[in-house]
């Protein structure tokens, strides 16, 4: 490969002669081999915003001329457009506060600037990535604001997934609302539901869930641009300070608000701490929710086998005809990923040393890794798991005939302590409720059917009600 | 001891003959011993409100005898003023989502009003704790209903001792606003701040985590009475359902409100664990400042030594004078606790099945410690800690002075490169960085002095911008 | 209250009168009102050994005079036996590395051998808390070794637990050898096993963890006990740092040896650590088992029915009759509560910074909730659950005869492909299997009877093998 | 592209022409799109492992024919060779507990072998993947042992550098072993220590870390190969059951041993979550360690500043000659991750339900994310840090004498009392100890000099008993 040299504080450096990218992205790219992996494109396009934006700034207080700040603008164009993404190189696990990825940024701005300028590769004489494109900025404002541009767009399509779950589920409330099973608390028969109102319950819980995750991700659009190395703004023009953000909301076209104390807004990451657990608890209601759609559709024909997921792959190299719920079984994966992420973000958030977190990339990789996938699980739950859900009607509608839980409609005309003799009675001997309070006399088979009407159990009211009145 | 025998569908059993709970509770005393601690006594007393309020609505409907009516309305004022609550004897640990709680309060405040309707404790042809006080109620409406109540009352009392903080921090703000001092980044010289500075940050972060806390507790007021068994509302007379959660309101003085699918409020515990992320949150807040309290008042010769914490204990039994920052160092445990329970409580939450979670007893132990340990916590670090600290300010000057960051300053006048030279220059050789600059006749000593004004170089703006202009 | 005046370094204060813990102690009381709770009787009795075990030898190297040594171990007796435990005030979670709860029975046992000695509460002329009981000795020696001999005690306490446990599952697993059912992968029907066999694999996941757990204890026999301030033994006399681990280990009864680098030793908590993350995995196993118990008992007429758990309670305040399993769900309460403890131990654990880590007293208090309550919750689930659970050998029968899973043993027979379809057809129509293979004349009855026996199905092999080789 | 048609339970299929993998595999690659990226390389060696010392052992007791055999080994060995890597398109985060995984393998073993044999992708009547590939066998007792055997092989690396670890904290504890400087706790000033010591102590830690590491890796070799679906070894030949695991052992070089109990080694994965806490203990000693050299060599001018880490890059885009720790910072966010991924691992060992684990997927990919980036994480922390630290031995000598700590050491010459006082004027007053000692004339300067020497304070003894003894 053909090199060229760079140097900075530490000393010279053969670079690759066509990188975009300069000595101290690579500087990094060697000390940082942790995961492999590589920054998400979505902050490596927030991080193109800002540095155009700042540009676009700088030139407006003229304290940047129109040839570089041109270029600086068009080179960010590009990266914005998907372009030069593999130029940059450093891994997401990385020391120093994503000083890294700052300057990573600041070097292929700079190179490619240069070459649009004519310049060659790694002559920062026409643009340098620190004095210009740069300007007014630091790693510790740049790097929280990315962040959180990247996040709000995560979200948004995490929220349009969330939405779908809520209709989906919805309509198969609507769907389900006829028939009539056996709740189960504790794993114990209880008393009838509606599948329809499981359903809705379902819904409902997600709809909690979606108001929090636009909360906190509305937290996220105070950014703390204009800060600098740590909150005072110190080298960042006064007249910078006050556009850099209502020139980020125009480049983005996010709504954008400057922190009122950067200070703050530059060693706090506990509005990303926010996210994660707004994340976290949604994944206890999916988790919840998979769990039960794996009870229910549990069988075909030694569990409770009351629902039918769609079958979506075969379920065993070994047992012919198996078929399994794999996709609540992929959600519940996704949401202990989310809970784990959840403590390595915490921890991030905690260590933060005063004036600066240095512990944001961490953060950053996981937290996206929560969210994106949140959005691809509960889009294959919706396509291949709840779209297609189908209910054992009849199987239902037999349990709660033959449920001894049926009883306790009884207690209001029997009382708690008749009732709760037949129940053990009936459990033990195997015989039907019915017959053991028509042996006894208790009630008479018209009153029975009256109390014991499946629908009427399913909603508030003494079921037969109007028979105590006599 | 003598003893009452007393019966139920296990069988029959010794009652203590005084006692005011009964076997079911005797039952669960036996099952459970976990903790050897009881419940919390915020429970306790929610738990009397709603047993009140439930008469109070039977009665309206006259679906429960006045007389009887009225004793369970006596005995459950009595507990809620703190009477009879060495009665309660369930482990805060407990199987069964609550039904051993609710059971005991049940059989107490059916001993109790039977007592008061001059029957015997164990007689419960007066008042029966199922037939009469629990009517129209299932452990499962009312143990997640009481469980919020208490939980908001609790948060109430932390959310006091939060925004005494704030105001403690931000008159240390206010006093310590002329203190010039060197800001650090990654544990590094950065570039100079004010100590007020860093505690208008502090208290920003808490003023963000009080709205969090805030926006979680009224989450809470939306609770399930009316559901019964499953959500499905049966046996409860659709009057009291439409009168039991205003007539709790009117018990309490909460603002409460019935949830809209009674079915989700009572098997979903997500509101819980928002609360519980949203004190985590608040816990990552605390520790960072209390780790940075720490870090600050080091030494007192061989650490930072720019705050002086006030002298609270001994530091050392066996290093005399020592004096250690104990304050802040219960405060991060009491983090980490809060840390750990979330935990706890996400698992908790998670765990869940179909119509019911029948995880709460341990959900309920680990937040109530959350919520008052944050609480005394907080109180013990205004009180003890920020109240009293002091700052070095000679010291404080000597350290920006003979530091290097300031170096940062100069960029926008020498140039990065230069900067970066000198800045190498004088971590190597022990000299002033303006000693350097003067000798290479990079700047004017007047220039200097306009530059490295320490107040301006703690707002933002260029650092004798005007300089530039030249 | 009458008070006496004493004073440290702090200033002067008043004591109760009559208390044995003096000022330094009370300090610390008033600091820390974070739990409520005080440290745990083992702390304290294992304080009391450490001290007794140093004036033993202070007299041996003859640094303490036996006068006063003699009164210090009097005292320390008696706080060993449970006396004076009332006088141990220091809230569990205390900031400080336990410096509170050190002063606290240092002061304890000089008042007291004060008091023996014929002198007065609170005149430390007789035996003084620092120069005499607590001679040679630091906090962080102290702290750090005492909590190891409470945490070895705790733990074998629940390895007694943990022991009967494996017990009561094999006596299970006798009991149920001849029960066959079917087995369930990922809730679905998959193949014949025997309920003993299910018994069996539980008896040993919790076998490999007794050993873990065995193998963590035998880590926390090394103590740093001559270390003093920060291992380097500094005022601690070489034949004191050579003797004093020999002498506790002889008032404990317990095989305790020093760390070989005292440094290491007291700066680090790596083996709470250890110790906390075998609770977890044990917590894990027993979760795990606790959730099969809730599937296997689920019904009685609704879910799988299998086995029966003993009724110990009434399951419901408003469902006649209903059993709940309520001791599986304490245990998996108390397994989600260990593995939030482990969060905040590992928090607590990865903070220490430089020689010491000070977050100790939160460490300790989660991580001896974590044993006391596995122990306790063990025993409750082998005395009310385990020993009673009965199985339903028809039911488990009548689900085999009637699965489709069986076609597994097919398989080697009539081919993948064929079973396949064979499977689909079955649960599509509900026809039996068997039926299907016969009305297709895949196998003869007496093949098929051959291949499908029950117990042969449950044992390594290919079921009917004679038959592939006609 | 071109396409074939495969068919399989679910139907008929339209895969790639030219693709390895078959119908089943690509439907789990459209069912789980949820990380973007592939199963792990060494889990996809292991896989062909088993695949191939399977078809040996089929061959070996004659129910696979020669040619079908020798063609699935040849196939395996390209794979094992790192061949055909790109056909492995399951997502790593994905239901059905690995049989995606195991069918993969199945399909790309069965076609290549096809190919082998002269046969067309896809013509599965050459070599069938469940029939043939998989004979014997199930995803249920495949997946979790070659998740084992990936185990052993990543934490083997990761053990070479833990020990190369240990050897660079050796080296330099020799190297500093004469550098005295103060030691702190709680961040204050304690007692004289030595800097070799303080690596020392690094050492010890990691030391122990290996051991418990190696201790279980141990626990991995138990593996239950011929446990097929639920452990009750349906479907395998006894001779293939009893040579199964010596022929994996064979062909992986590894000492495997079959499980006892095949119906416990089916559902339990406490193994992995026994390595996932080893690692988070490391992980906890690791970071402690990384936040102890960022303390130490805070500075340059305003912190402790007593050792220099090797600069690795530039510390800041705007602040010149800033260097930060950025190596350290890297390990703690790894130890962060490691000790989040161990909650994930947590959880879904504790999900595991009746006979089997449907959760291995996630906790495979994210404990091998922990063994990797730890392994990492210490490749870089040696080499770009701890060999290249250096001690400013003057810095450290001059604090110990400015210290006020080193009174410590008078004690037991001058009592606590008048220690106390004197430490306590010294604070406030600026002035030394030394000069306040001989002020008040409470030792000679000779005396104070033998007592203050730093090498004797930093080992065990009373400095200067011999004074005492006067």
């Amino acid at each position: 490969m053909l090199y060229r040299i760079e140097s900075d504080s530490i000393g010279e450096k053969q670079v690759p002669k066509n990188a975009y990218y300069g000595v101290q992205a690579l500087r990094a790219y060697e000390n940082f081999n942790i995961t492999g992996k590589r920054i998400h494109p979505e902050l490596i396009k927030a991080l193109a915003e800002i540095k155009k934006a700042a540009a676009i700034t700088n030139m407006e207080i003229e304290l940047l001329n129109r040839k570089k700040g041109d270029a600086i603008v068009k080179a960010c164009d590009e990266i914005i457009e998907g372009k030069l993404h593999d130029q940059f190189i450093t891994d997401p696990i990385q020391g120093g506060a994503g000083t890294s990825m700052n300057m990573n940024i600041n070097e292929v701005v700079a190179n490619r600037a240069t070459e649009i300028l004519g310049g060659e590769l790694g002559d920062y004489s026409y643009v340098h990535p620190n004095d210009h494109v740069n300007y007014g900025q630091s790693t510790n404002d740049v790097i929280p604001s990315s962040g959180k541009i990247a996040t709000i767009r995560l979200l948004e399509k995490a929220l349009v997934q969330l939405d779908n779950l809520i209709d989906a589920l919805l309509t198969k409330a609507k769907e389900f609302d006829h028939v009539i099973k056996m709740g189960r608390t504790q794993m114990q028969d209880a008393i009838p539901i509606r599948l329809g109102q499981e359903f809705h319950a379902y819904a409902n819980v997600i709809k909690r869930d979606v108001v929090r995750i636009k909360r906190v991700k509305e937290e996220l659009k105070y950014i703390n641009m204009g800060a600098t190395a740590i909150g005072t703004g110190l080298n960042a023009d006064e007249m910078y300070v006050k556009h850099i953000v209502p020139n980020i909301s125009k480049v983005t076209g996010l709504d954008l608000v400057q922190n009122d104390d950067l200070v703050d807004g530059t060693q706090n990451l506990d509005g990303f701490a926010a996210v994660s657990s707004a994340l976290k608890v949604c994944a206890i209601s999916l988790s919840k929710m998979s769990n039960d759609l794996r009870l229910l559709s549990s069988g075909p024909r030694t569990g409770f086998g009351e629902i039918n997921l769609p079958p979506k792959q075969n379920g065993s190299s070994i047992m012919p005809g198996k078929v399994n719920p794999v996709i609540p079984e992929v959600m519940s994966q996704i949401a202990f990923s989310i809970i784990g992420n959840d403590m390595t973000i915490t921890m991030a958030a905690e260590a933060g040393q005063l004036e600066l977190n240095a512990f944001e990339p961490v953060l950053f990789y996981k937290l996206y890794e929560s969210i994106e996938t949140l959005t691809n699980g509960v889009e294959t739950l919706i396509v291949n798991c709840i779209n297609g859900i189908t209910a054992n009607e009849d199987r239902c509608r037999e349990l709660v005939e033959n449920s001894v839980g049926i009883i306790t409609a009884l207690c209001p005309h029997i009382g708690y302590k008749d009732s709760a003799r037949i129940a053990k009675n009936a459990i033990n001997t195997g015989e039907s409720v019915k017959e053991l309070i028509l042996n006894e006399g208790l009630l008479k088979e018209v009153e029975l059917e009256t109390i014991l009407d499946s629908y009427g159990m399913t909603e508030p009211g003494i079921s037969g009600k109007e028979l105590l009145k006599k």
